[in-house]
């Protein structure tokens, strides 16, 4: 039919005057008190409802990702928040900004690797890892998803969620490939490089179905939350501006 | 003992060598695989787990405030994203930023009103819902909480969470203060000025336990993954790009 | 003419298929080459260009916001581009959100005070600054604009803003006012509570025709230049890693 | 001398008790009411103040960049204004994400190519320019810098600002680069490939000695100020709710 494709058209939700559609459902008879909010995870981003193993991988995900101390995110949302507290959602917004490639972020790096040598691949999933960790050798560069700075010896969160995953039956095949990158790439380096957990975060939402262009998205869900607690923290104890005295006197002005 | 009261701290959580501590518990080992990202919100914003009742009652909140079609947050977050797909969490976070005084966030306001009356007249509810309501007619500014555009009626939702609020016994002092402020509010005014969503999740928060000024961040949370969804529908079907034109084409340039 | 009303309209700018149009002049014909990008800010905002004393005011303005040592929204600008170098755009942006009604912002509320006043108390100048001094008295808030907590004797950015402001004729009423005010609450209080640098920028906005809501801008103009010399130094010598390590070891996790 | 090279340093400026000094600089003294704004640029950025020359340059790389109509980011800022007016800063934030690597940040692109070419090839412009078309067409990429949607003729604001450099003597190798690279693109493409806006800034910021991981800033600058006009202007005449209407009622709700 001539002119239907110029149409522009969303398939997420509508606001009508006496109900709202989400995913073609009506969200206050079919959703609310219902579905838990992880639950609608999967039904905005692949337009289904999960099952029960999905969810409790999901939430998993998400609550590994909520909070990991003074990291340069949450010290970002305090000072924001003290110099404007009338603008929460600044502060937290300031926090998710610093989600990026080298923080976070890196699960999309890694998840699009596995999922483009997942389809190239195809059944070949050992020889997908070792491509992976031969092409990266060629060009010496880190192969996103594993070794850690913080826990040398294997990130905890990373070892819980596959094993999560493989409870759960969400293990697959990116996860699979990511766990031999990991043992393959630390036997040729001499040492171990194990799967962190930006990169279990990558597998395993690629088993879920998820695109790599989004992966990055399950950390800015969950760092809301952490945001949002560290700020209401500033209120009740301020660190904020005893923090930056701190810094003024540990940093030299330098003339020269 | 002199000095400890100097000493800068965080309740929040740590990330030691081999586990990470969040609230005092294990992440690994006490809440991943175990508790729900719901119900992590609890335990970072009020220090305790919720039970069945309040976590339903906490899904039904976020749940609520996902999606509502194509407001200004969403195509905030497609116009940014189209500029700059190299940084998702910059969509995001543009998306978050329209969480203001004038949509989403005046659940803030509203929860501030009725904390600061509870507190203050204590068990006399009916005596809080008419100062409420007098004290706004006097200066003849908006009572925040009651009232909506797009739903005259009733907003659908509001109605809901209410229901889901008694289903599960969190329905308390705040939300039954607000409930009376609109029948009394409407009964002067002549029109039906019905809790609408904001309102109903600012007193269903209060009553929670949640303090005012962080009530925003619920729906910074449930946007969150709104943003994303919208990110990704733009990804495979751009509107951005279009809609930007009709909008050049919509808006004449007057020169006087 | 019926309708008329109905027009969307922009007097900003345009752009067509050969030129581009700016407040009605040809970009590249009569601005670009001929005015400065200072000249711009009153173009913009008020639809004129400058005299040369207007010129000079507003790029002392400017010019004494843009750096002020480790201030809280530069060192976010670190923490961000240290996680997310893809994207300077989210560090500078981050900086920016940084610049609220405790920091920077504060000559919105001051240029509001001192616009409302002025139009309230037409000629009566010294009236104006009384009746400033005497409503916040009454409710104990603090005067914006005086004061400052690391120059208590007096900002010498201030100082020098107001000077100029003589020479180049752009001192006026607001400017006079709020001398006045920080004379009469100094006396009241006992301790000096000069003039500080956004107040001046508050009360030299007025004067130059800025209206409140924007006098914010002076500073996101200017900071956006600091943000980017420290976004530059941090790519040279890093401090964000070593300053977060710092931040780690100084503030104490309380389980309790 | 042992331990210096741990000390953390920044040599861009210092609050002191009684003055501020920027780069070196006292403030007040010798920079307020004597270098524009616009000055301060190389005086942050590459720590030395500007020739004539080059400072008009500089003016008019950022005048070409303040307003180019109502375009993604500057919707985006009146968007989240209408929302939040309670933070202007959240809404110029907000529209400088939006510039990014397919909007304004394409500048990054093309000055890191110019930069590595140049560095590479000293003195042989032709043949790095000859290398850039060539290694860009074995991969079929777009060259950064060149070409133009909406000006296909040639963009007059790249032209003049190519003009304005031959004037002031700051056109220099970069930018003879990019214009032959214009010219062989074009040639082997069979239609005109002139040099863009954000390639004519890179070329011209390059040559002036600016990084090219920071080019992207002068665009941020100018649309600071661009950004703060459509919010007045948006205070005065809102478009923001009407465009919205206008967009859910284009946008339709797809089920399937």
């Amino acid at each position: 039919m001539p002119g239907t494709d110029d149409r522009m058209r969303t398939s997420l939700g509508k606001a009508e005057l006496d109900r709202v559609l989400v995913r073609g459902r009506d969200l206050t008879e079919e959703l609310m008190g219902t579905v838990s909010y992880t639950e609608m995870i999967p039904l905005m981003l692949l337009g289904r409802l999960p099952g029960a193993g999905e969810r409790r991988m999901l939430d998993a995900l998400l609550v590994s990702l909520v909070e990991h101390g003074l990291v340069k995110p949450v010290v970002t949302a305090r000072f924001v928040y003290s110099n404007a507290p009338e603008s929460l959602q600044a502060a937290v917004a300031a926090s998710l900004l610093g989600a990026g490639s080298r923080h976070l972020g890196s699960s999309e790096g890694c998840a699009r690797v596995l999922q483009e040598m997942a389809t190239e691949m195809g059944d070949n999933l050992e020889g997908a890892a070792q491509r992976i960790v031969s092409e990266h050798g060629a060009t010496r560069a880190r192969i996103p998803g594993i070794g850690h700075r913080t826990h040398a010896g294997g990130d905890p969160r990373a070892e819980r969620l596959l094993v999560i995953a493989r409870e759960t039956e969400t293990h697959g095949r990116h996860s699979w490939i990511l766990e031999r990158v990991a043992i393959i790439a630390g036997e040729r380096s001499g040492r171990p490089l194990p799967v962190n957990v930006t990169g279990a975060i990558a597998a395993i939402a690629s088993d879920m179905g998820y695109r790599w262009e989004i992966t990055r998205g399950f950390a800015l869900i969950a760092r809301t939350l952490g945001a949002l607690a560290h700020i209401q923290e500033e209120i009740d104890e301020p660190l904020a501006d005893r923090l930056i005295r701190q810094i003024q006197r540990s940093v030299e002005y330098d003339m020269t």
